[in-house]
């Protein structure tokens, strides 16, 4: 298969450029007779689309879905879902330039360099940030498959910006107050000194990054297919897959690493409602590569935007010598606010995909319609 | 495709069991006309083997391996490699305790929930680190078939032990020293400390997690696929697949989040023989999913091993209540110096899946046969 | 991967509904550099399109098709490639009918059994003919890749409609006649005998069937991938999920089952231009599964089209008993001329795939564009 | 994923060569908790073995088969099983000749050209009728798997050698006495004319092709992927996949090309135990891709074998120039005998892979082991 096609039984096709016509998915293998309607789409989308507030891209893109098949009668038929957003707001002269001096920290210059010239640059075109929505319109799908077939839940909320982190908050605070400020910190407090250190990035001309964390809970044990799709795998092959994204961990991850097997093992106990459990999660939910009943933690690492407004040194690939830029565009200084929907959606999108591998979610939701 | 597979051109499907009568794999899509013979997989499987030293599982595993198929007068034919190793020393006895008192930090209770008991569990079975012998296997053949196409070399070392941890190294020292010592460290000093700590965690009946760097050079600019099989994507997908890797960074990784997007963007300039490099590596080689030409820089990290000596709390699945265990067999005290040629082998399997995706490895190496 | 997805390295991924909102595919996998235009897919669509003739349905479809994503300035970028025909003229009333009384030879039944009543019925829906325009969008852009890259043709025509059926004909003589006429049968006089009866099944409100014979040439020698992607094994795939093909054989084909060893054997020898040939083509250009540089020859069989204006008998799936329907809306009384494109679309998609796998096509077409 | 791999949810890999170590294959996907032993394989790979009878090669081969993983305690575990049998009776030394005068309606010139020289070309290497036993292995299982969990029950028979055929038996009849004679005819007294014209052919110095048809029931509506996994698709990739098939119909296949509509459709009605049937199967038990819950119904066209006693002529690809080639080797006069337990396994195989698709074999077949 080719690059951009995502899962195995639960498959999403991403198509589209930056500045082309449109940007769009198709997704195949979603089980037939879940309610379904673009609002569903749009609510994760709208959590995503850029021009949301001071700290993000001033690019006004309204990111209207629509679905042009796989729904009849406000369900899900199982046949294939496909979803676009017509690109409306886009400039591609300032792009000119990129043409033959790549940006630093940018695809520019590989993706030159493979595709012999012959790749849409405008706006970054497939390699830009904005086709990450048609990872949020599939993940949506996802998310409500999950949520009525198995109640399966999931939530991300930045927990760094630059040098500025949040301590751990209990599940509960953190779905509740996530999407309560612009950076989707859920602790107020460091979201308002967050933010203030993005508008000075900003200010200064340049770009911060950060770490979100994603958690789910109410799954099954078992979910993972071994050896080459345990969770960890299969999770962060999508995750990988969002631009800017450089670093993931699960559990007690990096720091882990540290630690004496007696300090990281999660020992097992009995719950006061009679289920195994672990009295610790080191292991953010998964061992072996397969869930364990326990909440999936991860924590993804996205380096700071390439986008800045400082001049730097590039080359000039038509004289094979140096020169500057200045990066043309209207960008984010900070992306990870934006890519907490994101996130969401993939990791959703590969529970679900392993919940049908497993037989766990059926490929007919529900009896025969009257 | 089943969780057993991995790679879209280069196909490598694992298979056995840590206790059943024999592990291997089958490699898929090899070009035909590379020089194989089983010591060209010996050798690396050797630098896998238990037994190796005194910080490693006093098992003795010889694991020798035997190519089934796939091989005529020297040559691959482009036909599918067979390789197994017979299993010979293993005791099975010791694992009747795990059946239903699942070990802390193993796979056991999600596998045993997941299979409905019918797992193989002597020996973790298929979650056992000796399935990466399998990788190993299928890895040094990629490894050899990248060295001769296209002058790919990939070298993995130890940099971090527990607390201790050793500092940036050349590739040329890092190449030149890391199998001069038991862990696997190019610092021969730090090396010396961080075998005195795992004979330290033996003793105590504990055990040690670290890190280790993998760095890829000779790679041409634009391998990768966007946008679900970006370079981190698959190499993540394939690492995360190595029992007890929690967490995963490329070049300047989590400590790049902190970073303002000007110190960690790598600015271009023309190298003294022509070449369009960039001044810093922050970015590990990987621009928007795309190798850029520089070397690739990977960093693993490694959990601690979950078996160890020490009594631990767990449960009896039988009669649901809480028990100890003393876990049974032989074992690492510390899995990083034996998981060196596991990474070497995964990054060289999905390198040169991915050259041969892009058309830069012919399915025939070489002319007619004379 | 799920049904809806074709092909290995070039992909085609089918969506959309007979009278849903709109009917589309994405075509991933395309090298870059090649010059396409909507033209390109318009022309072979237009062979498709209903309304073209007394002798096909008289619905009248524009089937003007869009090209949403993967072309930049003339040229194929390498992006997936994705285009659209809005449904227009669809009359969904007559369709209520069917919902509980199954139409013989319809997909009616098994459809409504296996989604659970889901699916969307309006048209036949996803099982509708309509879709293998679909088919024709990519086979289209296949057609035009092999044309460039290989200088591979391939020509379908019809050869049997109902009992009344055609002498083999040269390639040229195929080639040139064969949309010459309503039936697409390169052999005029017997053209105008098939027409005939497709009027008068027309007339008696019955339909016919016949058998499309497709031939490729300029192939190179070895394509094919054995054991399980054998040419036949390919093609046959892709042919069979025409609607209504029920039989596909290769060269000699059944008749062949009736010759002994050394007559069906094709003997090889030299050709006047100092090339390997045989003498003789009985294996219709696959040995082994692999082409062998003669011409490609196929036979499909189509069988009578379902939809007849006779009354039927048939279920009511409500209340458990048999009944009458007369099966609505307008159809083609014979679907083998239509079919003509749709063959060769498939076809050329197959040898396209299988060329990319074989590393004959480039992944980047020309020298990168000034 | 490459050639040598087929099926979705449960996965057929095929290794080995005619005259190499062994053949052997990989089943992935296999539910965990079917009772399978080595025996369940036997028994159709003695089927297949040659040496049964007269009319079959003069090889022996044991054809001993061994398992080397996935089953533990006699249930399988749902983890990969390998099985392989070891190479014996090879004499390689008579194919020698055919490396550079390849021979009619073989392989092995494709083969040479394909593979630049380096193919295994001795006893025809991976494009030997010997492969066919790794399909059997996997097959088998599937058959066992589709007995067990879902009543499913597939059985082939000759029902044409050369120029005499046999009139269509019913199922019981079929079952019963396809496997009384050599020719595996269920009719005793065709099938002895049927022996006799072998028994000639070989005489003669020549060989003879035929027919299987193949019946599956007990199968549940609906089974089959739209668009492109249409249960035709699927079932004839798989069996143009058996060397020497070279036709494929599916009901009134070719036939049906010549009846009308209002003849060819098949009525629905309510059987005696109230179910829907239709009057007739012309359709085959497949309607729009989709099984309708009628006997599956296949005929499968088989060229004469390609190895003939008699002098032939050829090209010699050193000097280019024609030459004349006596075929060595112990060669079947006629294939279809022995291919009946092929296609009763590919058929299983694929059918099984279908009914876990769509999630109708659970993953682990029964409760808990106690």
């Amino acid at each position: 298969m080719t690059g951009n096609i995502l899962g195995e039984r639960l498959t999403l096709i991403s198509f589209g450029e930056s500045h082309g016509r449109c940007i769009g998915m198709v997704l195949d293998g979603c089980p037939a007779g879940l309610s379904l309607s673009e609002s569903d789409l749009q609510i994760e989308l709208d959590r995503r689309k850029p021009g949301q507030s001071i700290i993000t891209t001033q690019r006004k893109e309204e990111d209207k879905v629509e679905i042009l098949s796989g729904i009849f009668n406000g369900y899900t038929t199982s046949a294939p879902i496909c979803a676009i957003i017509w690109n409306k707001d886009s400039d591609s002269k300032p792009y000119e330039v990129i043409k033959n001096n790549p940006r630093p920290g940018h695809a520019d210059y590989p993706s030159f360099i493979k595709y012999g010239g012959f790749a849409d640059y405008r706006g970054s075109g497939r390699f830009s940030g904005r086709l990450t929505a048609t990872m949020v319109m599939g993940g949506a799908i996802a998310q409500k498959l999950l949520k009525y077939s198995l109640g399966i839940e999931t939530i991300a909320y930045t927990t760094q910006i630059g040098q500025i982190s949040c301590n751990f908050l209990s599940y509960e605070e953190a779905k509740l107050n996530r999407y309560t400020n612009d950076v989707r910190c859920p602790n107020p407090e460091i979201a308002e000194k967050m933010k203030s250190i993005i508008i000075d990035a900003r200010k200064s001309g340049d770009s911060l990054g950060g770490i979100v964390e994603c958690i789910s809970v109410g799954l099954p044990v078992g979910l993972g297919e071994p050896i080459f799709s345990s969770m960890e795998s299969d999770l962060s092959k999508a995750l990988f897959s969002i631009p800017s994204v450089k670093a993931i961990e699960f559990g007690s991850g990096f720091s882990g690493t540290k630690l004496k097997g007696s300090e990281n093992n999660d020992e097992y106990t009995i719950s006061e409602d009679n289920k195994i459990i672990t009295k610790t999660n080191n292991s953010g939910g998964i061992l072996g590569g397969l869930t364990n009943g326990m909440p999936l933690v991860i924590r993804i690492g996205f380096k700071p935007a390439s986008s800045i407004a400082k001049k730097q040194k590039t080359v000039d690939l038509v004289s094979n010598s140096e020169c500057d830029i200045v990066v043309p565009g209207r960008h984010d200084p900070c992306v990870v606010p934006r890519a907490i929907p994101v996130v969401e959606s993939l990791v959703s999108f590969i529970l679900a995909d392993h919940a049908i591998r497993w037989g766990l979610i059926s490929p007919v939701l529900s009896d025969r319609k009257k």
